[in-house]
């Protein structure tokens, strides 16, 4: 895995200037290069990082080199981060751990790779995380341990609490995601059967604790990205009972499950992190918000007016889009309530909703598609959707890119949108009118990005 | 039926305020009443027109009378714009028709009132037709003829073309009322089908004919607002056939329309309004575009800045909400797109759509709901959802207002909002917390408006 941004010369560029408001989709790619450059991760902790003589400078806090530097780097991007922070530290680095999904690996010099399984946890886990909780355990108080957080790391960095084993929570884990749980359900479930999650593993550490955060989460709550192992967390044993209770799945668990978390509401075991601690920081270098901030700036750099409609897009992807075309219509019918020549620009991450058999697709090529529509007639404007994975939904697309124009090319080619929404057919609506957007491996993820530039 | 607005006095606000972000909630009801005022069928007409002397003064132009007035008013509010007419013009007027709603006559001095068939025309809506056309055709190049448009228009005014007949028209609609044809399409055969709309009835008027219009269509685009009786039509005769060959009518609908249609194609008969006229001005009177306006206004006046953030919102209701929902979360947390106290309105029409039984509710119900799922934790912010014509679905509730509390009421009254959202049962979880908006008719109807107010 290469931990370098690919750049527009390798995206589709050609078939998508290849009609239409072309100033208007040229700056709108630029503005997405931009969102992937600055949501890199290994970009986004080098960058970060200012080594002042002995000081390490990240924001506004100064560090100190004291003592030994140790890495633990968890998720899709581990080894990316990780080696931002061999390239800053070098040979100070005293020992680390990366921990990856198979087929992440990039050679790093100070610190150890351990690629495991994912989505589902395997030995290879385990074994990852008792290398990073012995690393823990060597950090005195005048080390400092970085610990770099991506996507994926929830099931790459695993341990069962004592008395429970890996298959206990394999087990409850397919358990909760069968039952119709949300997320955030599932997530206090695994937080209380972990050793690690739940701002478990900061406890564990004597030293100076940066953890520096990929978000692949909406909003950039930091107990929600990976399960939190550096944050406090707010739920309890009683919590994960009710979840338990709630999807009838009590009498489904391991019993040794349901006993610890018994012995837990008793106060016989330990809760998760309930406070900040004084040691602990944590730090978010990379997220949609950030990616929309550096589009922001460059934005301006381009002549346009930026403005940052949201950094937490929800929703169903064809709606969301309705949404953000009426405003565009707004801008572009009555100036306001912003003046063109402007970038408006969304964070967050859409979803589709499927019933029956899906066509070929994704959230963003959806909103690509529905957007089309209201679009169409306002000339000189472009609105690109993109996943910042570089992958939208099980297609070699990264999403959409369609201007005032593309409605009509879609009409001609004969294509009932409406009907390619309700059939999820989206690639191969936006294919035909040259309008899907391919960028390759991104080699990051931080939700998608919706960008309109509006001349 | 009446022509005043019914202000907050008569709506269920004592209810509404009984928790929450009260202030926020007091600025969104007083907003949401301004909108109201604004859309009143009575005022929009009567405040519209100056007379000065004896020059008729509307926005920017002045028609001097010099011969008699006119009046021929269609829709659910011809009444009550009718008698802002009477109420300005008096004993001017020569001779009027207003053809309303079965149970929407009121009592006017100078012009008659015709009730009729709706959503299904009858023998009545031809009567009433002939009537107007009689009147069109005594107009004189100096009379001015006033044509008062609001929703319902299109059923209400309704005369086959020559050879057709009431049946034919009725049995057409709904054959493409159930061909799953869009309304756009739908219109196109109508225009075709009839001998007043799509611009004919603007034809026959030799003197100025001044059509005031309360849309209820979003976008304002004067030729969809009751098939467009005074506004030139882009659609064909071809166009009409092909609407019938997609959805399979060809062989189903009379055998004389067909023919119709057809000699239509050779050039055989008459096409629709082609060009503007230049003796007659179509003025959009009330909008939720104005709605949004005033209601931009008022909240100035109250110290909130005001941002229209779009008139034309569409999609589904509960993904608009979320939408919406995010760029109010961006604002408290981020400062950003817009700086708070201040008002963010948006017009449109949301919908629904409905697998299997739904249960109680309306899009803007729904609308509500949903967004008190994102503005939750947010201090000091309310959101209002407001059909314009005081029923949302089929219900007694205009709509809802939430606060940044509702969603943590509903949670202690045990109701899963998702869940209620799938099942469509808005009504009855908004009842439950006091969030359900209550205004009783209002008698007019732009669609619908949301105000959220963030203090």
């Amino acid at each position: 895995m290469l931990s370098k941004s690919r750049g527009l010369d390798e995206w589709n560029i050609d078939e998508l200037l290849s009609y239409g408001d072309i100033e208007a989709k040229k700056k709108a790619l630029l503005l997405a290069e931009e969102a992937l450059k600055a949501s890199n991760p290994y970009n986004s902790v080098y960058d970060r990082i200012r080594v002042v003589g002995d000081t390490i400078v990240i924001d506004s806090y100064s560090f100190p080199i004291r003592g030994g530097i140790y890495v633990v780097a968890i998720g899709k991007a581990a080894c990316s981060m990780a080696k931002a922070v061999e390239d800053k530290l070098g040979d100070k680095i005293v020992d680390g751990v990366a921990i990856t999904k198979y087929g992440y690996r990039i050679p790093l010099k100070y610190i150890r790779v351990v690629e495991a399984g994912h989505p589902i946890p395997d030995e290879n886990s385990l074994k990852g995380t008792e290398e990073a909780l012995r690393i823990a355990k060597k950090v005195r108080e005048n080390d400092i341990l970085f610990f770099l957080i991506s996507g994926g790391g929830s099931a790459l960095f695993v341990y069962p609490e004592n008395d429970l084993s890996l298959n206990d929570i394999i087990t409850v884990n397919e358990l909760l995601l069968k039952s119709g749980a949300k997320i955030h359900e599932i997530n206090v479930v695994r937080k209380h059967l972990s050793r690690v999650k739940g701002g478990k593993f900061a406890k564990l550490v004597r030293g100076t604790l940066i953890s520096l955060i990929l978000s692949d989460v909406v909003g950039d709550k930091i107990e929600s990205i990976a399960s939190g192992p550096t944050s406090k967390d707010p739920s309890t044993f009683s919590d994960a009972f009710r979840v338990l209770v709630n999807y009838g799945l009590l009498d489904k668990i391991p019993q040794r499950v349901r006993s610890f978390i018994e012995r837990g509401m008793k106060g016989k075991v330990e809760e998760t992190l309930k406070e900040d601690l004084p040691n602990v920081y944590n730090i978010i270098v990379g997220s949609v918000k950030l990616a929309c901030e550096a589009v922001a700036k460059k934005a301006a750099q381009l002549g346009l007016k930026p403005y940052i409609l949201t950094t937490t897009l929800e929703g169903e992807a064809k709606d969301a889009a309705i949404a953000f075309g009426s405003i565009i219509e707004e801008i572009k019918r009555y100036n306001r309530p912003f003046s063109t020549p402007c970038a408006i620009i969304a964070g967050g991450e859409t979803t589709v909703t499927i019933y029956g058999e899906p066509g070929l697709g994704g959230p963003n090529q959806e909103f690509a598609l529905s957007i089309a529509r209201k679009i169409k007639d306002l000339d000189n404007v472009a609105v690109l959707a993109l996943d910042t994975d570089g992958t939208d939904g099980p297609t070699d697309a990264a999403g959409g890119l369609v201007d005032s124009k593309t409605y009509y090319r879609l009409i001609d080619a004969g294509i009932d949108i409406e009907d390619v929404l309700n059939r999820h057919d989206s690639y191969n609506a936006l294919k035909k009118c040259n309008a899907l957007l391919i960028t390759g491996p991104t080699y990051t993820n931080v939700n998608s990005i919706y960008i309109a530039v509006i001349l």
